[in-house]
């Protein structure tokens, strides 16, 4: 089954699925169990309202289901609009791309509002349409909080200060599928209607568990909602949720028990100083790229994306063949260059639960690699380009003063 | 974490999610993979081809969904339908019931075809039906395998000479969730066109897989088919197939190393051998319920399930209160009695990696209930009818031979 | 690497290795750290004063030391005797016949006091030679509390009673392999000086740690006691301790870990319920055999062991065979008969991390080997007399109330 | 249980215990089995067989004994010397010391050759006590292959040379604790007798099992050699040999599948492979020691160890302060200064189931480190050194071409 084995541990730095800590690994080494005895519901309402802490709300209603990014996304979407409802949606990447496809496939009438990629939304266009639009035709704005692919995060506070600008009402529904549990998020205070995220993204957990959570208005807003939907449908969540025994259909144990894991080495940890040890890794890697020469697919610093960096290559190398490389001598996993940046950028995922050294021994992978691959790089120099700024910021280990 | 401890394991009898065997515990005790490396691909390849076996198909094709059985269901009806299309379903139990409302709830005119719970599909309806239906309007039958509620069994291939006889085009939709891996079941000899299962069932994985299984013609059938997907739509998958790349979107890599696990520890008992053991588990449950003098919920012998028994108790007893008091007191996990049968029933899942001596310390514990709940049972009856017949009939394990 | 795969799981009834609880599983599954850190130290210290209360002993010393009981008894015997020392003994079946072996190739000069396989040990015999030896030339007194081959438990406050009738200073060994967190044991009541026991016995975890507790006139001998000892030496450890890095040399970390996991379902479960729990799985099991119409090889209910039960067969059958066919046809893991009793008993062994429906699997099965083997036991009858007696007596797990 | 939790990963970088690799701790993730039953003696046979693999030996005799390095130390000298031998031991570092410490209080006479701590083995003492040794009193070598506290290797081949030189018939005694599986050993060209590992050192697994390999003239000399010796005696051993169900005692079942696992590693890898990759970590760590500005432990080319690197600090800084501080603030684990050195150097491990990227992440942080206690290190300048030649060098991983 190991038959790509290679001494030593993975490097895992692509920006998802990523490093499960050992702690969470622990916790769901266990057999299924009987999803209908007291002790799941007991457990699922605990965690109902600690994963609640992650999205930074109070009011919201969360809902934790057996799917992928991609399920989280449909479900935001079917349970709140009716086909040919009008939405907004921005155009940055490949995953916002891969949103409006399904918007589009769902019969939404949306209107795609592009940049260039490696630019953040454009909001001077949301503003103008939020403007114009008199009569409330448009039902919701779907905006990618971090945009995995260009490694560009959106600025969520404009966009609700637009929408109360022009008293919108217009539900606000939010991917922080690459965001959530490791950049600034603030669901209530935001007023986003609907944020959601992956259990394979910064919880660090397996893939397999949609976390979607829903304000007041988006609740409101299922009820006149006419997308079909079945497995999607939080309203069977909500009948299980008043019966007190909480799953629909069967929950992954597993995950469960790793999500109760999870969240407790955030919550030790502080979900605020988790936000900012990916500050502090995400600034550590592009004084790297900086060091090396080569730019960051981010245009602007507003958009730096403290989860994931794309590196642009020069003309001359394919951005394939070093993820290739990293992975077949180095045993490190970086991010391809996707779609209109394919061959041309890679990325360093720096999210989850990683320390300062893991980044370390990547830096370093990439260094090597790109001398393989013929870039002129001094070896050395995003290490202690990294090195300067974390050995003058890291925090001691709280535990262990 | 364990608050709710009990000395010992856990009796998990439910059926499903049922016991994982150690060796696939084992195997998803793991860290996350870039699912973009060579690995992952090359794992999914094989996986795609060795799972066809446990449907007994050459010609189908198979799709890995990160979903539950309730999500497989949708996924078999909306690629292969459109809305307003004429279905024939059959209602004989709470799990047929919620297929039925997922069917009529993604907008399929529904010939529902109900039978007393107890019973098994009435085949008379689905062949009048089909003789009446000269136009073909008819464009499914959808049919659940085993009732999970009641332990009834129904007979696939009879639906396929219905079909047969009057060269009737319907698609023939099968949900296999607590039979496929311990049931006789034939994909390509029946002529199925859609079957599924989940990973928390017979395959004895946790749950987060839903399995589904495409003819040919399901396939083509995808093409006119209007229903709305996106998470579910097999064309996302055949497109990635094709690339090689196999994922439209993550899959969860604990998954997919348990599934090879699980396939290869059911080719090494042997997949027919596997559902003969089911068979001896089942008979000796009934001869157990027989010697208990209670009666089996399914009324005929031809229905009899080959993984759960659902047990009738006098009206005296509320068979809530054997489920509870099962895990209570003897930290045994029965089914509950559902919706109809609700507290008139209760269930022994025999579905799984599970061996007789297993089976044994269940009886043992039923009978315990039974007397803790006032019902008069001779103790140690059920087990020695069930072991007479075990003690004739277990083979040697080959592997200690 | 499970070249003798059988479906389901492994019935363990052997009287140790005893089965693993999953949370300490769990706990174990880590990677090796730095005993050198101040965690290890931190989690040692903990461990130290915890394993105490197992042995009922709030003045002893404990040791973890890495290594089998058979390591435990050396340690015991060498940090306390010299070579020629006169040491009273008995002879009551294979694992204090083994003690015996050991303590004559150390050297000492043994009396072996020897009772017929079945009987306790002859404390009439011990009382005239303490009587007599007003010299004081007995330097200890070695008893095997639990005689695992046998299922013969002694009575250690006897022992002691004779000790201080004659006011004699011998020291007071007892190997604890099979008793202590299963059996009533009380090290400062009873004036014990040294006690063992193994970690894969009823604490139910892997082999590997020794738990040895020494009392202060233990300690006090090993001044004057010329033993050569290195590995096993308790002062290289005491020297440890006083520094409070507590480690002579590398200690198992997934051992430590488990260890702690251990503990805290005993003191979960209470170390008086597990002990009667011990009691309760002990007596079914003897009344099963009652039932089955065959004898138990201990001699009288005052010997009576709640850890294992040597079951004697008739003369026309050989146990080894009943033990061989369990193991290849039920999946169940039984004793042998050792040395003088081989092919004439075979043992259930009953201790540590179990609950009574496990039990009934086993019972079960024996009934059914038996059958196979040719002995006319009616299948069920001691399933029956077991489950009559726990049926009255199991109480409810006291987290599920 | 986490009380010290820091984010990500632990650098795990002392020389022992080192790093499990996943595939080994899944192999051992496992419930107790009957150690009597024909599977376990089936993998031990087997086990037994291909762990001389790692020796470079098809004539010796291992044995897998539940025991530390130090338990492997006793058994090697009492299995074949008497008390009152001769025997020549080196003291060049700490556990060189506590072997003759040993050795000293196991009653032999000890002729101890002394080194400064930095420096190898002093063979010319070894040649003339040999030359002048024409009695041959002196009935043992005893040399430790990797001295652990100072990072330096000695030269078997050249002890083997000298006694041939003389047709000396001295046992020749290997401590291979920090060498075997990780340096170029050969157990049958260099006529060892005795050579031992500890199962947490090179082989990567947890510690409990000291592994010992015999050659006939070891197992000859058993037969005369008067050490008082119980648990240690391999006689018990190959008598259970003999018999075919291989263990005296309770082996630990966890550490024999991971021992399958971790020598399957090894095996697919090559162990020449092993060998050369820690050649090649040793020499990056020696480049980058180098850079900083600092100095080897090692005083000589010859001595450099391939396992261990031991760098002394500069007078004005406590290296205690540094291993310290790398735990607190970036989760690595470095080795203290011991004894002589204590304070004065800091050690590196680079054994074990490890790549080239974790030794980047650990390089990085001792540079860290270094500015952190006033070194006035070039950040990244260790890193820059150890990728220069590691780039040049590196192979692909076979597996991945």
């Amino acid at each position: 089954m190991d038959y790509v084995y290679g001494p030593g541990r993975n490097h895992l730095f692509v920006p998802g699925p990523v490093n499960i800590p050992d702690q969470v690994i622990r916790a769901m080494n266990r057999n299924n169990e009987d999803y209908r005895s007291p002790a799941v519901p007991a457990l699922t309402k605990i965690l109902l309202e600690d994963v609640k802490k992650i999205f930074k709300t109070t009011s919201g209603t969360p809902f934790l289901i057996p799917t992928t990014g991609t399920g989280a996304w449909e479900s935001a979407l079917t349970n709140t609009l009716s086909p040919g409802d009008r939405i907004v949606s921005f155009l940055i990447g490949q995953f916002s791309l891969l949103w409006i496809d399904q918007q589009q496939r769902l019969n939404f009438k949306v209107d795609v509002v592009e940049s260039e990629w490696g630019q953040g939304a454009n909001l001077d266009v949301l503003a103008s349409k939020i403007a114009a639009d008199k009569a409330h035709t448009i039902k919701a704005i779907c905006i990618v909080h971090n945009e995995t692919a260009t490694g560009v995060t959106n600025d969520l506070a404009a966009v609700r200060k637009i929408l109360d600008h022009y008293q919108h009402p217009a539900l606000f529904l939010v991917d922080g599928v690459s965001s959530i549990c490791a950049l600034d998020f603030r669901m209530d205070e935001w007023g986003i209607d609907v944020a959601l995220t992956g259990s394979q993204k910064a919880l660090s957990l397996p893939t397999g568990m949609g976390i979607v959570c829903a304000s007041h208005k988006a609740l409101e807003a299922t009820k006149t909602a006419k997308s079909v939907r079945v497995f999607f449908d939080w309203n069977d969540y909500l009948k299980f949720y008043k019966l007190g025994t909480y799953w629909p259909y069967t929950p992954s144990i597993q995950l469960l028990y790793g999500l109760r894991a999870a969240l407790d080495l955030i919550f030790e940890e502080g979900l605020d100083n988790v936000i900012a040890r990916h500050g502090r890794l995400a600034k550590a890697t592009r004084l790297a790229v900086e060091a090396w020469g080569l730019k960051n697919c981010t245009q602007k610093e507003e958009w730096f994306s403290d989860t994931v960096t794309a590196v642009v290559v020069p003309p001359y190398i394919d951005s394939s063949e070093i993820v290739r490389r990293a992975w077949k001598r180095y045993n490190l996993s970086l991010g391809l260059g996707l779609n209109k940046v394919a061959g041309k950028v890679f990325r360093i995922g720096h999210l989850g639960n990683l320390n300062e050294l893991q980044l370390m021994g990547c830096l370093a992978g990439v260094e090597m690699v790109l001398k393989d691959v013929g870039y002129p790089v001094k070896l050395g120099s995003g290490v202690a380009a990294a090195s300067a700024y974390l050995q003058n910021t890291i925090p001691l280990i709280p535990s262990r003063i």
